[in-house]
């Protein structure tokens, strides 16, 4: 089967100067895949015709008008501008043309646009963002990320079905365990939504773990970590700023000194081992899950080496079904956890 | 002016053997403060008597006999040990006898017994747990760390007053600047309780700088960081998860081999030096805020150099008057914040 990812080449703070070579790059390492390139023509063409990669014939330019800024209202880079590179990807997806989505351009504007065309698979109320983070043990699956602020019990329940089916397609693990965040193990802790949440998970087929605390994420306790958008968004973002935070003052402590710097020489290949283990572009590509399409938001800052991680996510995701997956896993619920849950267990899956 | 404090002494996976030897260091180095240790006559006696510090007349002893347990229910040990350690070094401060209470043991007790007998200070709903975090510039300090699940906007705002008077006191800034912990900068980002709390910000005459997001926490964007107390205890233990994971990940690195191990010796002052700079023992002590007493709780897994910490962010805040500064900067506000803000303006401040 070949899979066709349409790319929102000028996405990003880099453009076509990064999305392109990482789209060929990626190619190289996936001969069953195809890239459509959605871009302005002038500036596509440019990096394109440079480019002697022995991948080139699996790519194809479509040509869109509009870009949508990195700071531009969702709500406006939805309703005006039905041209833009991003909403033209999408529209690949939802005619068909190409089986995934990738884009690292403006997070709020690409999820609107994508729920709008694509919807939400059948039995799930809103999509969110699922990204691997690293742990002691290996990656942990953690959603949402940021998409929904607001939760209610029924959707973080859907949550923990889409992370279980992308563990599943993308980590090829089977009944992943789902932990779910808290501020302590114990049922009592936890606000009535988390609280309740609980219950329904322990009620459900799916492998639940219990309740898991922040400091679990990076432990790896469990394969899924299932928390609301707000909470999802500020761990990830505390979580960058440590890092930082942490490089610098090592970077500090290294350089303070000509010693120290000489230290820092000998000490360079444990660093840089160390600096790769966490590497943040090996995690690079963001899902928007629950949508009937695939969708990987790429972070905005990210290299050529970032993107094409971003895209081999999208392609595993394809190759391994993620789509089927969620369907059959949440036809597989009780009724009461979506309003729809129960028409789709009647349905045949495709 | 002489600050006493009472020292739960029987606190904490460690004792007496910490407490104690803590309490002595703290006094040497601070020399108008006094000790009382609360807990069981014979350990205590045990390590007191061993003691050759110059500040053992300083140190005395008021008998508890019973102790609450690290995973003892909150309500038990409110209402079933009226005689524990804890309980008889929180009702020091309710009579006057000591100004602080300092203990690392369970901190849903601690919360439940200070909260019942000493009371919250009038204008304030609810206390929040408050620490200081190492940031890129300095300290911050974020508050709640995970004493109240759900927040009304009233009472964030509360919690900004309690982190504003807090920072004035401990570290000597006048009008500090105040981040309201959210999922991105602009005003429509977040959830309805967020965007509230930052219109009575604006409107309040706190220096208020807007929302912040958690990488902010780290970047030391501002000196107070405000959130309810699921977000801020994530944030806390994600944190505190990535460091362990980074240590854990750095030291794998540099014992890989015996030429990685040969470099470590060399890095071994900038790591040792890096290693310092994050030293949680260094930021060891929350402040449980908003009570009619200093109260702070130690990390119940905190080492003699760790609860020194602790005995010294008490003995501070009382030195430097906290309480009036939270009276003073609740009667400033307008009444709106707080049913009983507008009688406390009324009223003459202590």
């Amino acid at each position: 089967m070949t899979v066709t990812v349409a790319v929102d080449a000028m996405g990003g703070d880099h453009g076509p100067s990064v999305t392109i070579p990482a789209a060929l790059a990626f190619l190289e390492e996936t001969p069953d895949a195809r890239v459509i390139l959605v871009g302005l023509d002038a500036p596509c063409a440019a990096v394109l015709t440079k480019s002697r990669s022995s991948a080139r014939d699996r790519v194809s330019l479509q040509a869109a008008t509009e870009v949508v800024a990195m700071d531009e209202p969702p709500a406006d880079a939805l309703r005006k501008k039905k041209d833009s590179s991003m909403r033209v990807a999408v529209n690949l997806v939802k005619d068909g043309t190409a089986q995934a989505c990738v884009s690292a351009g403006n997070t709020g504007a690409l999820m609107a646009i994508a729920r709008f065309v694509l919807k939400t698979l059948p039995g799930i109320d809103r999509p969110a963002i699922a990204s691997q983070l690293p742990t002691r043990k290996g990656v942990t699956t953690a959603l949402d990320l940021g998409a929904n602020v607001n939760c209610t019990c029924e959707q973080l329940v859907q949550f923990a079905v889409m992370g279980s089916a992308l563990v599943t397609a993308v980590d090829g693990i089977e009944r992943p365990t789902i932990g779910l965040l808290n501020i302590g193990e114990e049922d009592i802790k936890g606000n009535d939504v988390v609280k309740q949440t609980a219950e329904l998970l322990k009620a459900s087929p799916l492998n639940f773990y219990g309740n898991v605390e922040g400091d679990d994420l990076y432990k790896g306790t469990t394969d899924v970590v299932v928390c609301d958008g707000f909470v999802g968004n500020v761990a990830l973002k505390v979580s960058e700023g440590l890092v930082v935070m942490l490089y610098d003052f090592l970077k500090t402590e290294f350089m303070r000194n000509p010693v120290r710097r000489l230290a820092a020489l000998a000490a360079f290949p444990a660093l840089r081992a160390f600096k790769k283990r966490v590497d943040p572009r090996r995690y690079n590509g963001a899902t928007l899950v629950g949508l009937r399409g695939v969708v990987v938001k790429s972070h905005g800052g990210a290299d050529v080496l970032g993107f094409r991680y971003a895209l081999l996510k999208a392609y595993t995701e394809v190759a391994n079904g993620v789509l089927d997956k969620i369907a059959h896993e949440i036809a597989a619920m009780p009724a009461a956890i979506s309003p729809t849950a129960a028409v789709v267990a009647a349905e045949p899956h495709a």
